[in-house]
C-alpha cells in the first residue's frame, strides 16, 4: 500500500504503532507534542537533516538503515556534549507513491538505534513532497554534568579518537563504483557503530572539548581548533588500517588515509583531554594540541580534502 | 550570493548571525547541541515540517512569512500542551540556487516569532537538497504543571476557542486565486498570530483537554473526542464572521463558514473546561461535550471536508 492510500493518519499510525519509548518518556507520540524527563533542568538538543540522493540512497540502504543512520547522525551530536540521549523526533517527507512499508522500516531502524543509549521516539510529523527528507531532533540529558563544547582544548592536550574511523567511508566509495563487498565495509556505512556511552564518560575523564566526527576528522577537529584558538597535529601511525580496508583502498585505487583523515558517517566522537589523562579502553590518543592553528598531520599540511560540505 | 556560492559553513554563519536566542538558552547555536533550561525537571517537544509547494509557496510568502508560519505552527504545538515555548531548532534543507537572502529572511521570521513568548533558536542543520524544506522542533516548559492532553474531556464540559479562525483559509483561497487582497485576510495567512500565552493560561483553568487547530477546527476538535472517547457540538453561532471574510466569501463564491470550521493554518487553541469555567478574555466558548462520539455542528452533522490531509 502507497502512503497515499493510507492517507496521513494511517501512516502515522502504522509507524506509531512501531516505536519504543525510552525510559526519559513521560508522553509519547500522540498529542500535540511529547513530554521528556529532563532531570537536571537542562535538555541538550541536536538536529540533523538526511535527504535521499545526498545523504542516502535507497537503492545502496534499505529504510531500517536510513533508520539507524539519521537516528546516529543525531545521538552522537548529544553523546558529544558529554550527554546521554533521551529522545528522538523525527520530520518526514515522503513522495506519495512510497510505499507504507519503507516508512515503517525507517521507524524501526530509528527506534532500534535509540534503544541502543535508552532514547525512545517520542513525536514526529509526516508529510508529503518530492523528495524523501528525514529530519531527527535528539534530545539528552547531561546528568548534572557541564556540557563538553568545542571551546576548551589548551596547547599540551591530547587529542583522542573513540570509535571506528574511515569505515563508513571506505563503504560508501565501495558502493559509489557498483561493489556491494566487502560487506564489513558496506555495513559500516549502512549502519555506523557509534560509542555512545564514550561521549558521558570523556566528560566525566574532564574532556576539554569534543566533537563528533560527521564530516571528516581532519574538518571536524579543525572545529576544535577554530573554537579553542589553538593547534591541532593528528598523528596518522595512530590508526589501524584493517587489511579488508587496505585491500579496498588497493583493488579502488585509494589511499586508505583519504578514508580515515577525510571521511564522514561513522561518528566518532574526538575530544581532547589534559596531558596525562589516563584513558580508559575505546579510546585511543591520536594527536596532540599545541600553540597556533589550523590542523596538521604528522605536523605537515595535508594535501586532500578535509571533509564533505553538504553543498558542494 | 546563492547558497552554493557562500558553502554550507558560510550560509550557518550568516543565519547564526540574525538569530536571537531567548532566556532559557544556556548554549545555543555553534557546537555539537544546544543547552536549554527545563526548569522543571521536563521538557515539552514537538516537530513540524513544511514543504514548498504544499505548505507554502515563494511566490505567495516571502522568507520572513513563512519563518514565521513555521515557527508558529510549533510554537502552537507546545502552548497547546499548556507550556511555555522556551526554544526552535531548525533544519532547513535548500535548492544549491536559492539566494542567501531567502536564508536570511527565513531566520529573520523565525527568530521574530519565536521571540513573541520569549523562546530563541538555539540550533539547526541545513543540507542542500531539491525541495525548499523547513523542519522546526520546539522545545517548551509545563512550569511544574500538568501537560494538557487531548484526551480528558468529560460531557458536561465546554468547549472553547483562543484566537482567530478561518482568517487563514481564506487568505489562502484568495491568493489561490491570484488575488492580493483583502491584505488582512493574506496577512492572516502568511503571519497567524497566535495567543501562546492562552496555553498555560488554559492549564491553569483546569482545562481538561486542549489542540492547536492547524489542519482544521473540525477535525481537530475530532481528535478531542477521539481520544477522549466523547461526542463534541460546534455552535455555528459561536462565530463571529468579520465583514472582509464575508465580502471575499461573497466574490469568491465561498461559503465562508467553511473557512472557519474547516480551514487551517490560524493555530488558535481549542480546549474543554469543566462546566462553569469562567473564562478569562480571548476566550470564547463554541460548543459542548457530550456522551457519544464524533463532532456536530449545531447537532447535525457537517456536510463539508472536516479539514487537511498532508497526504491528499
Amino acid at each position: 500500500m502507497s502512503i497515499a492510500e493510507s492517507g496521513e493518519f494511517g501512516l502515522i499510525g502504522r509507524i506509531v504503532s512501531r516505536l519504543d519509548t525510552g525510559s526519559a518518556t513521560l508522553l509519547g507520540p500522540g498529542d500535540d507534542a511529547a513530554v521528556v524527563r529532563a532531570a537536571d533542568g537542562r535538555v541538550v538538543a541536536s538536529t540533523d537533516v538526511l535527504v535521499e540522493g545526498r545523504h542516502f540512497r535507497r537503492d545502496w540502504c534499505g529504510p531500517a538503515d536510513v533508520g539507524h543512520r539519521a537516528a546516529a547522525a543525531n545521538l552522537a551530536d548529544i553523546a558529544a556534549m558529554g550527554a546521554t540521549p533521551t529522545a528522538l523526533l523525527v520530520a518526514l517527507c515522503v513522495p506519495a507513491g512510497l510505499e507504507a512499508d519503507w516508512a515503517e522500516g525507517l521507524a524501526d531502524g530509528l527506534t532500534a538505534e535509540a534503544a541502543l543509549c535508552g532514547a525512545g521516539v517520542v513525536g514526529g510529523d509526516t508529510s508529503g513532497g518530492p523528495t524523501l527528507t528525514v529530519a531527527v531532533t535528539a534530545l539528552g540529558d547531561l546528568g548534572g554534568r557541564d556540557p563538553v563544547r568545542r571551546n576548551g582544548a589548551h596547547p599540551g592536550d591530547i587529542l583522542a579518537l573513540a570509535g571506528r574511523i574511515g569505515y563508513a567511508a571506505a563503504g560508501y566509495t565501495v558502493l559509489s563504483r557498483g561493489f556491494r563487498t566487502p560487506k564489513m565495509l558496506v555495513e559500516a556505512y549502512r549502519r555506523p557503530q557509534v560509542r555512545y556511552a564514550a561521549g558521558p564518560e570523556a566528560a566525566r575523564l574532564g574532556a576539554t572539548s569534543m566533537i563528533d566526527v560527521s564530516d571528516g576528522l581532519l574538518q571536524d577537529v579543525g572545529h576544535l581548533a577554530t573554537a579553542s584558538l589553538v593547534g591541532i597535529d593528528v598523528r596518522s601511525d595512530a590508526f589501524e588500517v584493517p587489511d579488508q580496508m587496505r585491500d579496498a583502498a588497493k583493488a579502488l585505487g585509494v589511499d586508505p588515509y583519504q578514508w580515515v583523515l577525510a571521511g564522514g558517517d561513522d561518528h566518532p566522537l574526538a575530544a581532547t583531554f589534559p596531558p596525562g589523562t589516563r584513558l580508559p579502553d575505546g579510546w585511543r590518543e591520536i594527536g596532540t594540541v599545541h600553540d597556533g592553528s589550523g590542523v596538521t598531520v604528522d605536523r605537515k599540511p595535508w594535501s586532500g580534502p578535509l571533509g564533505w560540505d553538504h553543498f558542494r
